[in-house]
């Protein structure tokens, strides 16, 4: 059995539909067990995360699924707050050889989410972890990876309620995301 | 009077339409002049640029704008092999306060184009050159920066043909850019 | 007269250190006034900066700073709250034009410092401002830019107390710097 | 048995040692076999890499590391010219969950070669391959990761013979990464 967690900051939910679709796409694998964990902001105090329950949840985990809005060209705080307080995992090589991915959400196509991405893909690097993104070349009939992003999945929301954005392109991205993660979790693990 | 160049690669035309559109959006500066040069594979023996009178009219010019396709996730090897070309004028800070941009073009809305941007940046900042991006926010009746892209210009572009795509909007953004870059290099010399 | 504002967060005093040699650097330029500004994490609530003050001194300065040691391979949490908080600017257009630069602090030599001052240059860039870099190779006598950075201006420090890193070397490409943003801001406020 | 191919540029040396070190410690694994190949300009005709045989030899690898120094803020145009020609390989996934890795040396201690790490990882994830880097903190005796880089490999060489720069220390780096590929691409293959 391997345990897929996806951690994750959103402020309007949109973040969280593609935690959720990543999430059944990681389930989808026979073998495989998933969960959504969420970074809350009663947590952070002057800027500092504590929660070692979640922390705790996450050195149980296989793989490491990192999501967040793109704030300001980068990660939000929250997020950010929450991967200051790893490091005492970084300082113990805790999560060392642990699988990793990420995705994120913005309002424009492009809009600096890769700079996200590659936030997400130098903290894994920094605790010794393994990054798998999305391979998918943006051309297919179902949409998947219409953004064209293969470093993590990229889905698209603005003021848009969340049952519309991100568009179900972006969520079987993230669904994709999720099966291979689970599959690769697997076999690092055997 | 400032002169503001703008030197790039481009595969099958589309990036050269972002490069007259930048020209133009310069020219219209009143005290301000622009040229387009291109980067041929002609130049280029063994994986060497060598085109000694395309890098003087860099050295005569107070602004310089870096185009380039994203291929592979990063800008052509015929725009590295000119960048690699410019180190002698980094040994020499040749081109220090000198004003840079930088302009992309691929076939998906994100597809690591920032990748591409963020390179042309680096190249800027090891010359001791002054970057300037794209301002506007995606929010705008004229499609003005679509893709939503601050660091630099990026335009959309696959098969089509060239009168096709890059599309009016993506256009427009080079040339505002190139509008920018011309005030701004008129301002830094004075 | 130009006002040279640093904005930055600093855990340990290591990185006042470098906005400190900043502002002395800025402030040798005549006409130029430069002043530090520090987030704190008091100002943090929940993960969102509330520090209205420390925003309109922003909005009155020529030049802004951004300083943070790397946490985690990224800026503090402390300073991506302050950076968060700054949407309201960004909406409105509010920093467009003014002169931006960065720097920061970590315990190795690389140690994803870059990623830190890529990210300050995105911040920067969806503000619309314009980016100037550390333009000195770091082949001289004095050490400055011993590190090897032209991004923006980095420092070493460890668990050293804050009189011995970072060095003299490392404040003084700081203050380089901060001579050269001076310099500029005054040249884009004329 | 596992196939470990290095795939690397070297202008003067410096970088092959590196190559070779990871050679070394990837062929240290039971089961693992490797090899190092060169990028040569005499295979770039106008900027265009022609080499089906190099090719193919990384079609029939387990893991693909990449190589090269930083010049200009990123990889030499020989390597660019050399991965622009992957393009078929991408186009039909040929390289999908192949185990990735790279390495860089340029003459300054940080000196933008995480920009290259970086565009090295992001040519990985396009060709949808698995990416791993260098666990070891910077804090050990025998100096291994001294320049602080996770994302992957770095060595610091400027004009000194090969057999001086990169250190024991760097080639020692590049030994463990390579230790660390030869065992991950077993398990990835089992």
């Amino acid at each position: 059995m391997s345990l897929v967690t996806i951690i994750h900051f959103s402020g309007s939910g949109h973040t969280t539909k593609l935690a959720d679709s990543l999430a059944h796409g990681a389930a989808s694998v026979a073998g495989v067990r998933s969960q959504v964990l969420s970074i809350s902001g009663d947590d952070i105090e002057k800027g500092r995360y504590k929660n070692d329950a979640i922390l705790a949840h996450l050195d149980a985990s296989d793989a490491i699924v990192f999501g967040s809005p793109t704030y300001m060209g980068g990660p939000a705080a929250q997020f950010k707050a929450f991967a200051d307080a790893t490091a005492g995992r970084w300082f113990a090589s805790g999560w060392r050889d642990k699988l990793a991915a990420g995705f994120t959400v913005s309002g424009s196509p492009s809009g600096d989410k890769l700079n996200t991405l590659h936030y997400f893909f130098t903290l894994a690097m920094q605790h010794g972890m393994i990054w798998a993104g999305v391979p998918e070349t943006p051309y297919n009939a179902e949409g998947v990876n219409r953004l064209g992003s293969n470093s993590g999945a990229m889905g698209q929301a603005g003021q848009e309620p969340t049952d519309v954005a991100p568009n179900a392109a972006d969520k079987l991205t993230a669904e994709r995301l999720g099966e291979r993660i689970g599959r690769l979790a697997l076999k690092l693990k055997a």
